[in-house]
């Protein structure tokens, strides 16, 4: 028996909240599941095997890092990204355009595409949704993401209905250039964008657009940019339920722990973000009962772990001290434990949070996360 | 059977190269050593299982860092330095002598000691021989370091001898200190440092003296401080042969993969330097056929590993174009993964020595090994 291309099965859902599992021909993905980033061919600060130990199923990298530095072509020549990085399971690539609107220089976007300078060395690029499926191709990426465009959350409805549009065009034109990428069709799976910003009117006719192209899965784009997680809950409460009921629904980019429980409990199966990675090498640690940063002095004679349940190297094996330490000294090792930590609790609150879907307690798992996490209780 | 507290048994000789065992409460020495450097409770880039892994049978600690940060009495509330960075086999600590003078700020030499500021806070401290000893023994160290000066090595002869003179005055101090620390003499072990830069009297002279105070095991110090690999061996073609042949004999912060291979066969058993580990830091890895600098473009496309008989995770799943890329794009997993790759390169070397002075064919393995590595051949 062969692996599917893709395959999604909703084992159980609870209010709004699903559990399930997307199969690949390079792995199954548990949802819902949290992609570490792996912006430029590695997670940072962990081996592969470490990223995999801490219960990741899929990775996500960056194609905009990637076409500049070492370049899709020739990492389609030293066999392509999995090869690469020495990761065997599924990785989700984005299409470049979110980060080429946030990273690079001397940006202009026209109805073909966008122009841009490389942050890097200053190089030209034009990055099209034909050219972003062909870099995605390329790399060899398992899930495919549809070239957008991400207007600010601010910006004026006009703009933003204006974007979305153009954004949905390029849906349409990803998806003939996935179709027609050779091979790439028959081993990858491609996912639409939604975007409309806080607006429930554009939300539905993205939404609409989508569904008529017909994605494998859908995201929904264009949050977590500023607007607040008030502003993002209120949107999740009705942008998800546009999307099919029947297709993973990923959340780009986004979050916090809270963020995450607040997302599935309105329909997320999926999500990235490299606050836990970013976060672990300046030293702050999630745990269940909030965050910890350890730079604070209060720290430095504590030989307590910094979870007494957290199974990863760093709680297991050091006090919060020598933890304390490491990050006042600059050490890398403390940037590696730090992240392990932290990737580690992200996947065991994904798992938590599918148990509790399986087991119809989602609710009372939400009460008690919040309570415990932002201690409000 | 209780471990013995330090016991030192010579294997086998081949011409002046010896292999050995050094026993002691926390575990083996296999003679000759290497011992990576921990400065700051951190081998940098490692954890302390993947250290232990490369084959290292003991770890070095700075007393300078661990002075000034976290500072001895800490690290002895929080348990000792084993306890504090999750290693528990041997370390040796360095005396601190060597980096007040490389590292501080504003010293002053007396006879009582040596007055610095720290390189950290500008904060102003006293070293002296007995201090020195207190450090040591608050850290938990098992091998403990005399407390020496070491000159520069072009320094006026009469400033070498006025400074070696005063340094084998420190060692008695030094001896008296450890053996008055509650519970030290009884656990731990006490090298005395024979210093005379390259002047064959002063070796004499510092080596008699050390001779009469008694050590554990005797230090070559003064050396590797820019002198050149050449003046370096001929100086050991003598100072070994005067140190007593029954103890250890460690060439402090020595050096490269042909330094190690020359100073063993003139006689040494144990030696630290950073050099593999921020040289990896650098992109600088060792293999048998010389070093490689992985910066360079031509590794761009390379998918071969470093070293195809290495078995370190660097070289058994990775290309060197990736390594190229991680070190171009300043990645930790690049300092990971070649700071790994060097540390097993070292303890492969060191293995290899040992077994060729135990097989009797430390000759030909020498003139084999430097036709490879220095391309002679």
């Amino acid at each position: 028996m062969t692996a599917p291309r893709f395959q999604f099965s909703i084992h159980a859902t609870d209010g709004k909240a699903r559990t399930g599992t997307i199969r690949m021909r390079r792995g199954e993905i548990r949802t819902p599941a949290f992609m570490p980033v792996g912006t430029a061919a590695t997670v940072k600060a962990m081996k592969p095997q470490g990223v995999r130990a801490t219960g990741a199923d899929i990775l996500l990298g960056n194609t905009y890092h990637l076409m500049l530095r070492p370049g899709a072509e020739r990492v389609a020549r030293l066999g392509g990204l999995h090869t690469f990085m020495n990761w065997d399971r599924p990785i989700l690539t984005d299409s470049g355009g979110y980060q080429v609107m946030s990273l690079s220089d001397l940006r202009k976007i026209t109805e073909e595409g966008v122009t841009f300078a490389s942050h890097i060395d200053g190089s030209r690029h034009l990055l099209t949704p034909e050219r972003s499926m062909e870099i995605q191709r390329l790399l060899g990426s398992d899930i495919v993401m549809a070239f957008d465009e991400c207007p600010r959350a601010d910006a004026p409805r006009e703009a933003i209905e204006k974007s979305m549009r153009m954004s949905m065009r390029w849906a349409a034109r990803s998806r003939a250039g996935f179709d027609s990428g050779e091979g790439h069709a028959e081993n990858s799976a491609l996912f639409g964008i939604q975007q409309g910003a806080l607006d429930e009117a554009l939300r539905r006719e993205s939404a609409d657009a989508l569904r008529d192209i017909g994605f494998d899965g859908y995201a929904i784009g264009g949050l977590a940019v500023g607007e607040g997680q008030e502003a993002m809950f209120a949107t999740l409460d009705f942008a998800p339920d546009m999307l099919p009921v029947d297709r993973p629904r990923y959340l780009m980019g986004v979050g916090k722990p809270d963020d995450l429980v607040g997302a599935v409990e309105r329909g997320i199966d999926m999500f990235d973000c490299v606050l836990p990675s970013r976060s672990g090498r300046n030293g702050q640690a999630f745990t269940w009962h909030g965050p910890v940063n350890l730079r604070n002095a209060r720290h430095a004679e504590d030989t307590a772990p910094l979870d007494e349940q957290c199974p990863c190297d760093a709680c297991r094996h050091y006090g919060r001290a020598y933890l304390h330490h490491l990050i006042k000294a600059g050490e890398i090792l403390g940037a590696m434990l730090l992240t392990e930590h932290n990737l580690t609790f992200y996947q065991q609150l994904m798992a938590t949070m599918r148990e509790a879907i399986g087991a119809g307690t989602f609710t009372a798992f939400a009460a008690r996360f919040r309570s415990d996490y932002l201690r409000t209780g």
